[in-house]
């Protein structure tokens, strides 16, 4: 193409009255000429002048394009003679032929274009698509929120907001936030703990890779419980442990003789409401546990999700008091006491540890949302949390005994409850060869949320047939006939299996 | 102990008129001496009747602490023959002498409770523990943020806050806030994107984090500049990937031929505003890279931090838009332009793998806050950014403008000034041998925050001495006088390296 053939290129392809401004059309015409080859590097362009009378333009469009393409290297201006096309094309030659390295012995097939373990974090049970309806377990009453108070509680702080609360964190969150966790935890949980070993997190996955990374190498070996929380094992194993199953009992995690003989370097437990089949861990368990992680030196991660609302007996104390070998991090989350769309979390760490997981955690993920903390911090300070808290134990007692008594009414004998002692949850435990993913599958089509149990299990072999089931968020009134729809496609399920049996 | 004992026991160590109520203290004392073995197992503990006598307190109070016992497993209530202090206590015969295993090969000094890589993560230059104040590089001045405007925006949502802005995210973010970003994206980065392939996250880190464990395996190697964002390098280190740094000149990354043979997982480059030096990279770099990347199935990510804020020419297009072969990841945040606090960034990935980033963002980090992404997008569809981005683009320009001038005022040719085209700091480049490390501690000490450019370089040998000097954030008016302090270290340090020459 020469300098009178670029004004006839452009003649062609500029579309006028056109939605896309003439200035923006000539820059993106040369430039895809000049990429696609038809402009070649070392041409003179015409002069902005000669090429604006040639197109019918204003100067300025042309200059404009000119200015563009000359400042994002497209074009040079050589002093007094004119605008050239630059050489821009990348040489080739300079590419070598025989190649080794990561990406020459990738994976060839264009659907796997996910690494190895991108595909195997997408591959299991995880987070649901649905959030929200019967009877979506984990889930608390977010249409109960005191969104006034809150809302109040955030202008207050927007009016004025100082400089520090909208700037980067300082990786343990805010003090008065920290504060008052602190204080919660200790009167309600009997956790040990000052404001300094409180580091407020984005949620208990923030909370687990930051536990895994500092004090964890790649290749150790973690023990979860079987079955578990789908997100400990997806974010455990993302940040290079190996999780190792243990049975779960209605002890807790089963702790065999074979296991001990190998310490691991962690061990992820749920022992006041075991996830997600609800046992409570005795305190023989939690002793011998101890006990063991002290000798070894072994890190005890206790997920303490939904212990704020136990419906029967007195609350328990967490697994962390009892410890007096600084071996237990303690996880928290306002995801079941407030709202899960807030993503705050915190973890407990041993006072020897605390400034490191504070800067490892602005390290790793950057913290901020000190607008957020400050807000939380009035919330609790005021006395918002508490009586949130209260008000929905009430509440969700009542949705409890109504889903327990409709279980009862509508399936018998046949299905067991269990964990319902306490949280958002229970497990249905339905008779072994159950299809708990049909059912909860079928359900689905008919708009009720449930997972299938099996689904939280490591070893298929052991897995138990049930449905996680969430209360906490669906209307009294509405349980009853929600739960007679479920019990039909469990009911249709049993026949199935009748007649195959 | 006895049961007899059991009561002079309690009666010697409660204590009258504390601030401990009496039924909390009776549960902690027995509790206390039974986890200590002063009270054994197979013990019976007096009736409630008669211990509430023994003690002078009411039984309510003694039934409240046996109650909290039994229920955490301290004692056991037989029927029709009184409670029993329960064997709880952990079986040591059941741990086994000889142990092989990650905890058993453990580091063995006190001084190494974390792990090899999270000593690692914490060895590096990282987040400054001070955020706000002249001359910390990155940060906005956010108290120019218009805050009325956010605070109506967001107490119009949180009057009837809808559930779903409550609840988990769906893993790509509130798809208002998706559409707001990608037309932003698409009108001023030139990036060839549609809502559907935007993922927002709670910024760079956790998109790096994204971007390395979904692409990569571990091991894999990245490219990237040197020197680099400190950021960059901590996550995909802790993401397992081997970051190799390459050199960085007027062009921005460097492509050696010895390099170019082995083809890594990732390419990691800034190739609007080279962080922390400044160069934008070449066309013909550009092209050569994204050619690269195509025929070797190469990612590149392209972290594009800050060129919303462009005070010479015309903004420059993304490396995105001009790569036709589905191989960039582009990262952007809300940080630079709104405040860093509010920690919501975003990535563009190529079509066919949206899908499946979003569904690992829910895995890995249980997304949420749609509360927050519901006031950011009517932020942006009423305006507000744009105006915003706008005003703070003319008030940094002058203050850059300032500082440049009172860099050539107190230093004249001594110092070189680079990176001052785009974004919100400059680099401060200082003669071979300066100690950069302390002109920055000196500064700090009189309340001066810069960063040391040496150490953003990952090889200590090709490291440049100078400073990081962020203009967004610091009035006018005070940059003269700040900066003329600051010069009076600088000048401290030279005159010591000319003694020393």
């Amino acid at each position: 193409m020469s300098e009178v053939s670029i004004s006839d290129y452009l003649l062609t392809h500029l579309e006028r009255g056109g939605t896309v401004p003439m200035n923006r059309q000539l820059y993106g015409l040369l430039r895809d000429g000049i990429l696609g080859g038809a402009i070649l590097p070392g041409l003179r362009v015409p002069p902005s002048r000669a090429l604006a009378a040639d197109l019918g333009v204003s100067r300025n469009t042309v200059t404009y394009a000119y200015d563009q393409l000359i400042a994002e290297g497209y074009l040079e201006a050589r002093t007094g003679d004119g605008t050239y096309v630059a050489d821009t094309e990348p040489d080739m030659a300079r590419l070598p032929a025989a190649l080794t390295g990561d990406a020459a012995t990738a994976d060839g097939g264009a659907g796997s274009l996910l690494s190895g373990r991108g595909e195997r974090l997408l591959s299991g049970t995880g987070a649901s698509s649905a959030q929200w309806g019967a009877f979506m377990p984990g889930i608390p009453d977010i249409t109960r929120f005191p969104n006034e108070v809150w809302s109040k509680l955030q202008a207050r702080h927007w009016r004025r907001i100082a400089p520090g609360l909208l700037t980067y964190g300082d990786g343990a969150g805010y003090l008065p936030l920290r504060e008052a966790i602190a204080s919660h935890l200790r009167t309600a949980r009997s956790v040990n703990c000052t404001a300094e070993q409180v580091i407020v997190t984005s949620g208990t996955h923030q909370s687990i890779q930051l536990a895994s990374t500092l004090l964890g190498e790649m290749g150790d070996t973690a023990w979860v419980e079987d079955p578990c929380y789908w997100g400990t094992r997806n974010v455990i194993r993302s940040s290079g442990l190996a999780p190792l199953p243990l049975p779960v009992d209605e002890e807790g995690m089963q702790l065999p003789e074979e296991a001990l003989r190998t310490p691991p370097r962690f061990i992820f437990v749920t022992p006041s409401h075991q996830y997600p089949l609800g046992p409570v861990m005795s305190l023989a368990r939690r002793r011998l546990l101890l006990e063991y992680a002290a000798r070894h030196k072994v890190w005890v991660v206790e997920d303490d999700y939904d212990s704020e609302f136990r419906y029967s007996g007195p609350p328990l104390a967490s697994l962390q008091g009892l410890d007096s070998n600084e071996r237990v991090i303690y996880l928290g989350t306002f995801s079941k006491t407030l709202f899960p769309g807030l993503r705050i979390g915190f973890m407990v760490v041993p006072s020897a540890l605390a400034p490191r997981f504070a800067r490892a955690n602005a390290e790793l993920f950057r913290d901020g949302q000190s607008f957020l903390h400050a807000v939380l911090a009035d919330f609790m300070n005021e006395g918002h949390f508490s009586s949130h808290v209260r008000k929905m134990r009430q509440l969700y007692a009542e949705r409890l005994a109504c889903l327990q008594a409709a279980i009862r009414h509508e399936l018998g004998d046949i299905a067991t409850i269990s964990g319902g002692d306490a949280g958002l949850h229970l497990a249905l435990g339905l008779p072994t060869g159950t299809n708990d993913v049909a059912i909860s599958q079928a359900a689905k089509v008919r708009g009720i949320l449930t997972r299938p149990l099996s689904a939280y299990y490591a070893e298929p072999t052991s897995a138990r047939p049930g449905l996680m089931l969430g209360y906490a968020a669906v209307s009294t009134e509405s349980i009853p006939p929600l739960f007679a729809e479920l019990a039909q496609e469990i009911r249709g399920q049993l026949c199935h299996l009748d007649t195959r049996a």
